[in-house]
């Protein structure tokens, strides 16, 4: 038996300086956990010798990523440069090193994640990458461990803390979308670029990474149909309030016998649904299970230090697994070929939001366009002149496919009646 | 390495058959996640020609314990009596012969769980209890393993269906707490005798499993601070809703250099909170950690299916334990000696509702007792004069300790200008 596990650390950015500062604090905590001291051996940088607020010596650092990887006495790599080519290179050579590796990379789990796993598989190494989804949430453990014994199949999460941020701050303090952007990126919750978050793509790999897991199958990044949120319009999250609904950043991940539906799209979810009351850069994920029915999951969904515990959580669970020598041994290999359904295999219930000229046979002429299209409607209401001296037509769908849904749209975008302005939204929530 | 697990079921009520029924229905999945099958070899039961709805055969029930405990071929006892004194029994027995134990005994888990645990790593063996608090919600193997690096400083926990079932009728459809309770036991959800549940026995239980495991202590029944429903007053909920809480009766649990402060009792809790929202029979644990921040884990509390699914859960685990070798590797032993805090040492916001006589100086006097306890008011406020007459004065306290409290309640009680009738409850909710 090992009488001390040495990590090496690739980046000392926000995350890579929680986790030495989380397994000095701990330290004591640790070595009563595992029995044995948990030390940071070396630690990839890219400038060895600027200055650091840290309690670590210098002779730490280094330049050389061979250093760190080559190192024979290093049992563990805990990845946290973020990016994606080097990050993949790096954990593929540690892994064939013979290495148990952390990380905390969504980029690479959501696009490399199947194949580092089975390289991981064929080295008898541990691949652990619970802060990739849901920063401080563990997420992936739960999925794999706590409802071993369930069948998921459904999972809907508000996966990116820095959309649910900026519609939370656009719902309670009535910011306008760049307001709240802005605030987002002074208080760190946005990146300078914040395209990934706000069109979605974030939102998409993180799914990407719990649908795999959950269902038990390969779910590529391209199988996300998404929608980014520069489809809200002016007025909709309003709307969405009178009729008893928040808008939300959501991602949707559903499993039935004729396949799987993975979506990431502004929806409408109803006010007494428990993801409605997430809010700020918090993070949840709701899990539908055959057993266990409905379980949900909260919490920072972000951020240096609750990334840095998802981080730590992985590094004590992989020094366990190499203390008592069962490391490599995964036992949630994907097992199922699940097919993506098409359009016309997905249901829901659409809300509309159309605006139209104010004149004699407009509702007539738009209802005659669902019927044509075999969608029945719940709720038709015409509302008040908006400001262009048009007026806005809300329709809620009964369930229909998302096929009819976008035929529907393209019809109305079409229709000289319509102003050309149209927002839509799924409704989410009450899913089976 | 074994070829199969052999598992002795003890008991078949509805969790018993449940986890028949998971473990049947899931026989692949299982197969593939342990790569053995997983079989129920014995079960006993009280009458074992009973006629029973399942798929089992006859001669594998047995009115004879030792016929399941003493089996040299059983691996694993599954203990799902309930009650205390023959379960504890059959657990020692169990553990004493060498076999893995799970549980969903909550009884036996808060009064015995810590010789039980430590009889278990003298033999070398798991004993797996996941389904003794919050049903289906995986809370025990988080708080064991997601979080294992980081330190748990608080929890806040509605871990009692039935009672959470009763205020959220009581405050949404406006019922009588006796036309919940029936409607709570009509449902399944309350007991015949639903004392334990309403004076808050059972989530004091839960609790003082859930603090031994957060801050790695030992807690013991009698360490929890109990207050039943039966101190709710008519009015109390609207006059909750009236300044932004919801009544919940909730577990709390916090730690600090001083010591450790564990309660249950209905609390005022912020609708802002996640907690307020968390609706009928669900159970929510809310985690306060040093690193992760805020988390919480949300589910059904209760119900035959989901406890059974924690039950399989810890099945899986510890069948694969078993297979590993790596079977009673407890790393998680209490560390700390924590002393319970003194009245004096436990400090909350407190809300007052105090029924006075409409008498000119009444408010001079209340306020007088609070300024001679040293307690600083936030809000005072006088209400329209209730039903007999009187008026409600409500006085919300900033931090006090409880000691100043329930001196404050205790000269209210004694002072003739007060009714004598009283209710209070603790603010919860922005726990730092």
């Amino acid at each position: 038996m090992k009488n001390e596990i040495n990590i090496g650390l690739l980046g000392f950015g926000v995350v890579g300086s929680g986790v030495a500062t989380i397994l000095h604090k701990h330290q004591e905590d640790l070595i009563h956990k595992l029995g044995v001291p948990v030390k940071i051996k070396k630690i990839l940088v890219k400038d060895a010798t600027k200055k650091r607020d840290t309690e670590l010596s210098e002779d730490i650092f280094t330049i050389n990523a061979d250093e760190v990887i080559e190192d024979p006495t290093i049992d563990l790599i805990v990845e946290v440069i973020g990016g994606t080519t080097e990050a993949k290179q790096s954990i593929e050579r540690a892994l064939r090193a013979g290495k148990g590796v952390v990380t905390a990379n969504k980029d690479v789990m959501a696009q490399f994640g199947h194949e580092l796993l089975n390289l991981a598989d064929e080295n008898k190494c541990d691949l652990f990458y619970e802060a990739s989804v849901g920063g401080g949430i563990p997420l992936i453990r739960t999925l794999e461990d706590g409802l071993a014994s369930d069948r998921i199949w459904a999972l809907t999460g508000i996966v990116n803390g820095t959309t649910n941020f900026i519609l939370t701050k656009m719902k309670h303090e009535k910011k306008s979308y760049e307001e709240a952007l802005i605030e987002a990126t002074e208080l760190g919750f946005a990146e300078a670029d914040p395209s990934a978050d706000v069109d979605g793509i974030d939102a998409a790999r993180k799914m990407a990474i719990l649908a795999s897991l959950a269902f038990s199958t390969v779910v590529r990044l391209e199988d996300v149909f998404v929608r980014g949120m520069k489809d809200i319009r002016e007025g909709d999250l309003e709307l969405a309030e009178q009729f008893g609904f928040t808008v939300k950043m959501a991602g949707s991940a559903k499993k039935d016998d004729d396949g799987i539906e993975i979506s990431v799209e502004p929806v409408f979810i109803q006010n007494s649904h428990p993801l409605a009351s997430v809010n700020n850069e918090f993070n949840a994920v709701y899990v539908y299970g055959d057993t266990v029915g409905e379980t949900m999951f909260y919490g920072p969904g972000a951020g240096s230090l609750p990334t840095a515990t998802s981080v730590t959580g992985d590094i004590v669970a992989a020094c366990r697994n190499l203390l008592l020598g069962v490391n490599g041994k995964r036992l949630h290999a994907p097992r199922h070929f699940c097919t993506v359904k098409k359009d016309t295999q997905i249901f829901g219930r659409y809300f509309h939001r159309i605006s139209v000229k104010d004149e004699v046979g407009v509702l007539t002429k738009l209802a005659s366009i669902y019927s044509e299209h075999g969608a029945s409607l719940a709720t038709v209401i015409q509302r008040e002149g908006d400001r262009h001296g048009g007026v806005d037509l809300i329709m809620i769908t009964h369930h229909i496919s998302r096929q009819q849904h976008l035929d529907i749209m393209n019809e109305m975008r079409n229709t000289p009646e319509v102003n050309g302005v149209i927002s839509y939204y799924r409704v989410e929530g009450g899913n089976k």
